[in-house]
């Protein structure tokens, strides 16, 4: 069976998340259903990222199997054409090896973080941002992440349910934007690594506006992480300013299109 | 009574238009059932520009008169308060002399039209932009552009329903800006002007669409121009794409916020 790789968007407030639920709308959900309108199922995708309720994406890789031979470019016009009304977007579409795989051959994950500075309620960008209502400082906000950057045990920011085997990871990059929008200004902060634990960015985000904010000393960043202890995070931020951005791949499978 | 300038946002969706409307909710409307919470009705409000049906804004200035001596923070924040849960937002307010009025002392007005160029449906930016499936080339738009700055009859570019007294204004300037969003690359259209007709800057930007693709030679927009006729104008554009940015007066009541 062909495999194909997809490069997805999507806006994640209608959803319980992208895995696949029993009651809830998902954005896996959606597009499995999407791909037995255009051959009969039941069909499993795997993606690279499995995010959390609420969060968004520009640059998501799943993969699906299909019997027919498709061209990528129409594979992605019919699932677009069936995905509507829901807010899923296929935005790109290739051909892939049968053993290339959405989660496992994934070297990287990107994340973008959006804070959205000001007292007025958000009318365009509601739903798309954390709103908070003072400024914050982003030269703290950098000697804060500085603490954070490089291969730590990463217990501290991790949620209490996380999964994964380990909590030591390599955290390649925090880069960290001040952003005049149409709605103000943002804090747009962008994460880098090869993988993350669960709740990692909203746990580190959440901490680091408490350093910007002035409530702590980019210091205590240091101390939490040292800490290896949840109970030493700062508060996690909400999902809604969360976006994966993209994923590597050693190979590009969307080079070409 | 002192008189209060206020900078409002909204997101033009849910609104007939800024009009207030018998049957219809408007922004208008909303703004003044938010003050007859704060003091007995009725109210009623004047705006800089009379927004149509889905056009947002982000820096519209409209004026109220009330009878308490309100601090402007607290005014601003007591009807953010009132206004929710629609999307409009008091974004600054001040106070300003009782002969400064929103409408008649503005002396320019600032639009954005946000045009998004790519083939799967928008997500996040539905309703935000106006979407197209091709790429518009942006020497051919500021090409096609530059015929209609300055001082011109702009018949051609206004609607057949336009009230004004005289179709001859002056544009001061049509910026043509190419922007790459998480949502793919954008064309931003930055126009300014004392005042604007009636879907004047639409008529514009649906134009200056056949020029970007192709279809018009940039040359035929000082031929429609010239032609002095509704008839000779391009297919005018959905209203989703377009904001009011900001309106100018002799001195900013704002400055000091």
């Amino acid at each position: 069976m062909p495999r194909y790789a997809l490069q997805v968007e999507y806006h994640g407030a209608p959803f319980a998340g992208w895995q696949r639920q029993a009651d809830q709308p998902s954005v896996q959900g959606a597009i499995e259903a999407a791909l037995a309108r255009l051959e009969p199922g039941p069909h499993t995708i795997a993606a690279a990222g499995r995010t959390d309720a609420g969060v968004h994406a520009t640059g998501q890789v799943a993969h699906c199997d299909l019997t027919k031979d498709w061209d990528p470019f129409r594979l992605s016009e019919a699932l677009n054409h069936h995905l509507k009304p829901d807010p899923v977007a296929i935005r790109n579409c290739a051909r892939v090896e049968d053993d290339w795989h959405a989660r496992f051959s994934a070297v990287e994950r990107r994340y973008l973080f959006r804070l959205l500075m000001r007292r007025a309620p958000a009318t365009h960008e509601a739903g798309l941002v954390w709103q908070i209502n003072h400024r914050l400082d982003a030269d703290l906000l950098r000697q804060g992440a500085a603490h954070l950057v490089g291969h730590h045990d990463f217990t501290t920011f991790r949620s209490t349910i996380c999964q994964a085997k380990s909590p030591v990871k390599t955290l390649d990059e925090i880069r960290i934007e001040e952003v005049e929008t149409l709605s103000g200004p943002e804090i747009h902060f962008h994460l880098r690594a090869r993988s993350f634990l669960h709740n990692q960015v909203r746990s580190i985000v959440g901490t680091l506006e408490r350093v910007g904010a002035g409530s702590w000393p980019p210091a205590r960043v240091a101390e939490a992480l040292d800490a290896k202890d949840r109970a030493a995070c700062g508060p996690v931020c909400p999902p809604q300013g969360l976006y994966l951005t993209g994923v590597g791949y050693p190979d590009d499978p969307f080079a070409a299109g």
